[in-house]
């Protein structure tokens, strides 16, 4: 089966130049990337556990017609069509790919990604170049974070947040997959279709190495794939006017790291962006083993941050909505775009992409003596390790090789990482529903 | 607490004339159901089983300012309000309650609705007053019928329909209650999103005895509340382009021979309107109880008239889909209009309003020997009676003072509709579940 | 030739009774004013003496069809054309002649025009089915009168205000024909487009009786047709949130003694209305003579309610814009609408309808003994007749058959009129240029 | 006086490298030309013979916000206010320089302009940039060449073949000065006003050594400056549908002979792109004249590829409308954009810089006993440099400094430019009307 897709709004004024580098990045080492991101946006809302495999006679081809691009698709899923049609949708997710993974490839490979200042703008160029730079009166991008296997009252929750949060006319932003990343975009929607708003926004980041294993969900009608995990986590905060932390697991932990590292930097101190934990009641106890792990490793000035808000969808909601005129009033005092957080103030070592090899790993500061901020930089290290160990293809693929990585450090943070570790685990965090998990990391505890 | 609301739209542009009237009608003897009907939409999604009561301190009123109109809301319903502001989509449907219960009440007075000529008209100068008739290139309302208490599988398959539908660029219409009114919305409401159609419709017909009973749902856009049962009915047959019947009671069943009774008037035979029914698995055996009965009662060429498709959602939507260009073929080789069909014959048997009281249902003449449109007509009468006694303030009322309505009839005509509607009360199809059904009719059948 | 028009817009959103009732109209006595209205709206920008002798192969027909309504054309004149199809804008025109001449005609059959509070709400009614009350957040429509008959000079003065006014957003209303009627809004046309406004508007308003001397200019992109003088005088006023005067002749002073009239009612006291007279220098004398005639009759008060502002467009603009907000606070502060003065009290003088016979001409009391209001009613009307004689079909033929109409009354009165209808035709103010101006009145001065 | 602006549209979302370049920019070499062309397009409508002199206190920076730009300007000229606001159309020109002249300053350092290739993208992607290529169904864009300096009735001529245009949904591009690239324009908004189009497309290209001697008109609503006058020259071409070209001088000829150049290119063979000449009665004398200057210099086939249509611009206009479904066949059966014609040969020698120095002017190969293209290329270098000598500032100075221009070559050839330069200077089309022309060049003619 053969279709040809001609290209939705600007992708068919590309000037000849560009569709030639578009052939050719396409018939380049890129082209893997490419294949198993477009097949992950293809067959969207249909499980597989090894998507490469079981379409294995698929093909994606740009094709140069002096008029512009054509987009070949040879045996796409079915979850892709109906009647021999693409969804629309969908293609404006495949767009997204050709334009993240193959457009932007050769777009900056001239940027010094070793220069803070640059990788800012790069990450602002590349929003802008998939439309999601919006103006706006009032803040209102609300990013969701929380894990992709949660239980079925966890996610239940999560859209009702939504729910709440859209019927307030707010926004959502997540990393684009199933459970919390999806629940409440759901909500949302419902929410703006009672208040008749019809250009409420469902804006996933992702990037490359995750994209297979949580294709964006239907909802999701804005979509940018960023380079790498640490441009994206920079893209969330930065397009961020409020941040939604969901039961999640390993990677949840990663993001909160993250987030908290950057807060904590002096420079940041004055910056408005309300953090709220909030689940069901049956997760209280999860915020509460998260908030003691973030106290007892970054501080009280760390746990201060987080605002814990339990099953209460509608005052969190109304939180946040308070919060909007805040954060515009803070935005206007130090002249900082509504749109792009130019004035947080993002170290290098967020910024460096973390390469999780065994060395990497086992190399990690994981000691309490040393700056918070940096504490917090190897922490998030260590739980983006243990997500590459968990689901991510090449992380999978060097545990089964060499076995799971090696984490040491302080013996009393060693046992407390290994206490929220195996909390996660007993709770199901780690992996999808109805698998066992087998873990990717061993803590070495050395009193 | 007293809302105060200023018109959307429309509203906003009447003239001194009209709000005065307006005013005039919301104290006249239409203020209670005018109260009652404003209730029920401002108490969307929340069950109540008296809403009268349980609202007392509810009132409505509109206010007459130089400027325009106000409408005062004291002590409305907390389900239609977020943070002390009323939803847009509320409001949408509570000023369809004022033009249409308000408004057009003084409006045709002076109309003549023996007339059947005037009746047509009325209802498309009531559809088009509410901008429901919309210029269109391509037929594409599907028309849903059935039960609004139906199984939980059912209703998963009637928003399985909806899905493909609007994948396939379809928009619904239905009576707009829950069940098997709300599940085709809610699933072609998902499946626009995923074709990125922005302006899908989900149109709601509606009459004042019935909307407390089977408030509209949330995703209704368009809603219109027709004078009566009779010209509800006529405003579905003449907007649609396809009617799709669920599984459902007696409700269902009036639609169901309301529409084979015009189909069979001799000049509707060229007349394009395909008609499905639809359901899982196991809904088959409930259809084939209806088609036995149909052709037992009205005739083979009835039977032929409904086409049965079980339990496959993509096929019936490729139908439909592709029936529709045959009945923007049929519209265009008549002359009639793509957005309201006029050429259709309804007889005035068909237009009357039918008064369940004893009396009339007592005198429905059920015998076989009469043309099939007649019988369709009485047939039709009978179950709409049965609806009213089971769900309509009214007949509730009449049934508990006056006890069950008597039909007598054929023989064997009695004890296909005693076989049929038993079948109904065994399968719960007659009251809403979890309460005992008692019924409301006693089938005389004397050999 | 031949040409069959789908109707734009609404207009094809009619019932099968309302095409058959147009039909009818189209049929009835209104026939011939229907053909001759919409002969001068296709004839547009083409002068013609004669258009119904010129013209008189041409027809216009409304067919019924089940699907809607089609217009047909019977040798139209070639102005209206593009290779052979109608212009936009022109057949925009010609539906405004449909609905305003044939649909209103039997819908305001049964309206009380004795009924003063009747005749404000059909104006009302009127204007808003022709779409022009529309929702605004600032007063921004400014009414300009003026003869249809000025001096090249003039006429580019009148151009360089509607820029000016233009270049300031504001919107303009005319009368709709030559002269001060096309200036205005052709400078606003050019100031909107600066300034990047698309939806400037250029309304017209004008009635059966002058539309054929007065067809509207192709800049006007809203169209009205009121049924008489009387109520396009109070369509005027009531719009207005400014009245801008320019150098006319006697049309202009039957507009201005209207609105001096209505200004002088006690009741219209703290109406915010401003009103200019304006023009080049050459035209100062002009003003001066009006405003002293105004002053000897009506008084000072009346004088002073006229602001003569000569030769300075961009002071007028500005004074105009500057008075948008009072009008707007004013409107506000007695929550009267912003886009039609409710408030404005019109005595039933001003509103019925004047018949210029030679007995009511003769007949009116133009006496100083009387209440100003009452005087300026009186004048109006001679006015009025006066224009009638000079443009008006009617008028016209009375003329020619019976003599001059007589004005008879006070006698310095009566000398202060001649003096001013002396000036109007040594100025060229009374006929299109290139004709000898032949008097259609006699001012009996009995000393 | 100082105005702060904040920029319109895209340009609020800058990143702050981006701002920062801007500023860079316009604090370098480059601003003396930034600052000229500011001058220029804020001053459009009056004329000034030394815009630099007489705004010598007027000054505009770029103001790096965090938040974005903002355009400080000090004193500008009072034509582009508004009560102290900046006319937003005025507005949107400025933008277009600061875009054109600074932003792509930078974008295009490392462009290689010796690869023929490389040009054609590079025009390409400023005239995307600049937001005119657009989608199109059908195409629709006029280039219309001609004089800046007009008699006055072929002034009127150019805006009634405009309107004809316009009246049948054409858009415009010119070089958008005054006179014949004004009078097109004017028409076409006029016939779009009729016809209620309202996206009509008035495209203005230029170039910065000629924008402060043709500034912009008014209604230009898209503005690009192209980086010299051959990428000027090739845009026009790529983007025209269809070429008239009215009466004019030097410029004009050298458009003609540029286009003749690549026309005459046999890979342009099949090429779809009706050129014509028009003019009113009193020009065929004129392009008589230029029609046999082609055809002896040039030959029959460079001859034959123009149609000249005197005084008809109805006719004008209808065979343009007709040519546009030839040219969309065309473009479709080559597979090339409808927005961009890339399948048009232009070689090197029409893409490459040319400077009109005294030492090139005298090296031109003006002999007939050369290719045609190749002819052509020169001649239209020729007329280039007559037109800088006339009027652009650096060959105005480089004549008074060095004397005219030297042209020698092939004796017949010279005596046919002589005569043909003799009779533009003797129809004044060389300067600007009230002045008398002082030739820049001499020929030499060596028998």
């Amino acid at each position: 089966m053969r279709i040809l897709l001609n290209p939705l709004d600007g992708m068919n004024l590309l000037s000849q130049n560009e569709v030639a580098k578009l052939q050719k990045s396409s018939n380049s080492p890129l082209y893997t990337l490419f294949r198993s991101c477009a097949l992950a946006v293809l067959n969207v809302g249909h499980e597989s556990d090894d998507l490469y495999n079981e379409f294995d006679d698929f093909d994606i081809n740009l094709l140069s017609r002096e008029r512009g691009l054509k987009i070949e698709l040879i045996n796409p899923p079915e979850a892709a069509l109906v009647d021999g049609e693409i969804i629309t949708g969908t293609q404006e997710h495949l767009q997204s790919v050709i334009r993240d993974i193959l457009f932007n490839s050769s777009k900056y490979e001239t940027t010094d990604f070793t220069n803070s200042v640059e990788v800012t703008n790069a990450i602002f160029d590349i929003l802008r170049h998939a439309n999601v730079i919006l103006p706006t009166d009032l803040p209102n991008l609300v990013v969701c974070w929380g894990g992709h296997s949660i239980k079925e009252n966890e996610y239940r929750y999560t859209k009702e947040i939504g729910y709440q949060l859209g019927l307030r006319g707010l926004n959502i932003c997540t990393g684009c997959g199933p459970g919390a990343m999806k629940g409440p975009m759901k909500g949302a929607a419902l929410g703006h279709a009672k208040q008749r708003i019809k250009n409420g926004r469902y804006l996933g980041l992702t990037e490359p190495s995750i994209i297979a294993a949580e294709a964006p969900n239907p909802i999701v009608n804005e979509l940018v794939i960023l380079p790498d995990i640490e441009k994206r986590l920079e893209a969330f905060v930065r397009v961020a006017h409020a941040i939604i932390i969901f039961p999640g697991g390993a990677g949840t932990a990663e993001e909160l790291l993250y987030l908290l590292g950057i807060m904590l930097n002096p420079n940041n101190k004055s910056q408005v962006l309300p953090i709220v934990l909030t689940g069901p009641e049956e997760s209280i106890a999860y915020f509460e083993e998260i908030a003691e792990f973030v106290e007892s490793t970054l501080g009280k000035e760390a746990r201060d941050l987080l605002k814990i808000m339990p099953n209460d969808p509608v005052r969190v909601a109304q939180f946040i909505k308070a919060k909007m005129v805040e954060v515009r009033d803070f935005r206007r005092s130090v002249g900082d775009a509504y749109q792009y957080n130019w004035t947080l103030s993002i170290d290098a070592d967020f910024q460096h992409s973390f390469d999780p090899s065994h060395e990497n790993m086992a190399a990690l500061n994981l000691n309490l003596d040393q700056p918070k901020t940096l504490l917090a930089a190897s922490l998030r290290k260590a739980f983006s390790g243990i997500v590459a160990g968990n689901i991510k293809e090449q992380g999978v693929l060097a545990v089964k090789q060499k076995g799971p990585f090696i984490l040491t450090g302080d013996p009393s943070l060693m046992q407390k990482m290994d206490k929220l570790l195996m909390a996660f685990v007993e709770q199901g965090r780690m992996k999808m529903p109805g698998s066992k998990y087998e873990p990717c990391y061993q803590i070495n505890i050395v009193s």
